[in-house]
C-alpha cells in the first residue's frame, strides 16, 4: 500500500487534486457544496431533524486492518463501525465528515480502492460524505476517521436504563471475529431501529470490546450479570480461533472485540417468547439468544455461571492503548 | 511529551481511566450522556436549527505544533481552526467530536495541559464536547481532530457568489504566521456573523494556506485578481520573517499558511466607505483592508499587481503532503 516510487503516491498527486480525486471517486456519495465538500463547512438542512446522533470512529493500517484486508474491505470497515454505533441507538445513518491521515508515500491506487469501499458502503446506507480533512502521517502509516451522524424516528435506546431483573439477549454469534468478521460483518441497522420501536427494550449498545469489557456498562449500579453459558451464540470462528490459541471458544465469545453485534436488555415485563417469535419473523436470518439476566450482585463478581453462581474468570475483553 | 517511564503515559492509564479523565479535566464542557459521551452516540437536539455547519480539522504533533508550543495552545489551537470554518460560513459554534489519536508513551500530564487548552477555549466560545474516540499511533506521535457543529441564523457566506467587478477585503494582518500566530490567533466569529448579517458580501472564506492558495477558490470563472500591493496589511512578523528568509515580507503575507483570518469579497454596489465605516464602528481593534478587485481575466495570470498588471509570481500558498 505504500511505494518508494513517488509517482505512484498521494504525494505526486498534491493536495489539491488529491481533493478533487477523492470527489470523483465518491461519485454519487459526495453531494455538490455547499451541502458536500468544497466550502469552509458543509451546510445541512436539519429543519425536519428532531434528535440528531453524532457518533465517530477511526480505522488504522497495522491495527484496525492490515494487507490481508483488501483496500475496499477497509474503507467499507470505517463507515460499518459508525453504522453499528448509530444502529446501537436504533437511529438512521445521515451525513458524515472524512478525515483522512496519510502517509506521503501511499500508494494512490490503493487510496482510491479504499475510497470505493467507502462509496459503495456509503451508497448501501445512504450516507453521504460532506466534508473532511486531509492530515499527513509518517511514511508507512495510514488512519482514518469518520464522523458520523444520524436521525432518530423515535427516542434512542441508550445504555442506561437496565433494571434488575432484565433478560440479557445477543444477536449474532460471537468470538473469533480476527479471522474475516471485524470487517466482513453487516451493521445491524434494521434490528436496532426495530428494537427502538418495539417497546422490549431496556438498554442498548454494540459489542466492539467483547461481552467481558462491554456488558459492564448497561449494568445498573449493584448488579451482576449471570450468564447461561451453553446458550451463549459461539461463532464457527471462535471454535476455530480456540484450536488456535489453545483457550476455550467460550473465552473467546465472551472476550474478542469486534463482534459489532447489539447486546439488549429487555425488560422484566416483557413476555420473551412474544418478543422472539416478533423477532424470528422479522429477522429470520439474525439468531437473537438469551445469555443472561441481571440480578442483585452479592459480592465483587460482576459476571456469573448462572448455574453454578461462580464468578467468571473474564473480566478484560480487547484493552486499547497497548 | 512523551515518556519512556511508562508510569506517567497513557499506557498505564489504560482506555477506561483515560476516558474517565477526559471527561473530568473537560469539566463543564463534556456534557452528561445522552447529551455527551458514555453511550454509542452522543444525542443532540437539532429541533430549533434550520441549518446545521458541520466541519472538520486536525493538529499534529510535528506538523501543526512543535515542543515550542505549550500544550494547552496546542489544544485550543485544536478547537480554534475550526471555529474558523464556523466563522469563515458566518455561523455559530455547536457541539463536537474530538478523535485523540495517541502513541500508548504520551505522558498522561502533558494530554492533561493539552485538554485543558481544550476545556478553556470551549468554554470560551460555548462549545461542547460530546463524544469522540481515542486511537493508537506508534512511540513519539499525536494527532488530534475535531467535528465541530454550527448553525446559522441566517444565510451562508459561501466561497462561490463572487462577481466580476467585486472588491477583496482581509481581516487583520498577513504573513509570518509561523512565529506564534499559528496558535495565538482569535477566530474571527463575531466578525464573520457580522458579515454574514450585513448585506455586504459576496463570499468570504478563511485563509489557512495564504492568499496565494486560498483566494482562487473565491474568484469566478474567467476572472482574475488585481492586487493593490501597497495595501496588503503585512504583519510584524511577515518582516521579522522576511529579515530571516531573504524573501521579502510581501511575499511572507501572500504566501504563508496559518493567517485565520477571513477573505472577503463585497458586491461592486456595496458602499465602500458605508461598510468600512460601519465596520470601523464594531470592530475597531479588527483592521479591514481593501487588497484588491476582481476583474475579466486576459491571460494565463490568476493574479496581478493591479498598479503594473503584471502577473504576480507567488501562485503557491502552503502545499500539504510533503
Amino acid at each position: 500500500m505504500f511505494s518508494d516510487n513517488s509517482h505512484q503516491t498521494i504525494h505526486a498527486l498534491g493536495e489539491v487534486e488529491l481533493i478533487t480525486a477523492i470527489g470523483k471517486w465518491l461519485g454519487p456519495v459526495s453531494p455538490p457544496s455547499p451541502t458536500g465538500m468544497g466550502d469552509d463547512c458543509a451546510v445541512m438542512d436539519t429543519s425536519n431533524i428532531g434528535r440528531q446522533l453524532f457518533t465517530t470512529d477511526s480505522v488504522s493500517y497495522g491495527r484496525h486492518f492490515d494487507n490481508s484486508v483488501p483496500p475496499s474491505a477497509a474503507g467499507a470497515k470505517l463507515i460499518k463501525r459508525n453504522l453499528s454505533d448509530i444502529a446501537a441507538m436504533g437511529g438512521h445513518p445521515g451525513p458524515a465528515l472524512l478525515n483522512l491521515l496519510c502517509a506521503p508515500n501511499l500508494r494512490t491506487d490503493w487510496l482510491q480502492d479504499f475510497m470505493s469501499g467507502i462509496r459503495q458502503t456509503c451508497q448501501n446506507y445512504q450516507v453521504s460524505i460532506v466534508g473532511g480533512d486531509i492530515g499527513t502521517l509518517p511514511a508507512g502509516q495510514f488512519t482514518a476517521a469518520l464522523s458520523l451522524t444520524g436521525q432518530m424516528h423515535v427516542a434512542p435506546l441508550l445504555r442506561s436504563g437496565a433494571e434488575i431483573g432484565d433478560a440479557i439477549y445477543v444477536t449474532g454469534t460471537l468470538g473469533g471475529s480476527i479471522y474475516q468478521k471485524h470487517y466482513n460483518f453487516t451493521p445491524r441497522l434494521t434490528e436496532g431501529q426495530w428494537l427502538a420501536r418495539s417497546n422490549y427494550c431496556s438498554s442498548m449498545m454494540d459489542i466492539t470490546d467483547g461481552i467481558a469489557k462491554d456488558l459492564n456498562a448497561l449494568l445498573p449500579q449493584g448488579s451482576a450479570a449471570h450468564i447461561y453459558l451453553p446458550s451463549l451464540p459461539l461463532s464457527l470462528d471462535a471454535h476455530r480461533h480456540a484450536q488456535k490459541t489453545g483457550e476455550t471458544a467460550l473465552k473467546h465469545a465472551f472476550c474478542d472485540g469486534e463482534d459489532y453485534e447489539l447486546l439488549i436488555t429487555i425488560k422484566s415485563e416483557a413476555q420473551l417468547s412474544k418478543l422472539e417469535s416478533e423477532w424470528n419473523a422479522r429477522f429470520p436470518l439474525t439468531p437473537l439468544t438469551k445469555i443472561g439476566v441481571i440480578a442483585t450482585r452479592q459480592n465483587d463478581a460482576l459476571y456469573l455461571d448462572a448455574s453454578t453462581k461462580e464468578a467468571l474468570p473474564w473480566v478484560k475483553g480487547f484493552e486499547h492503548l497497548v
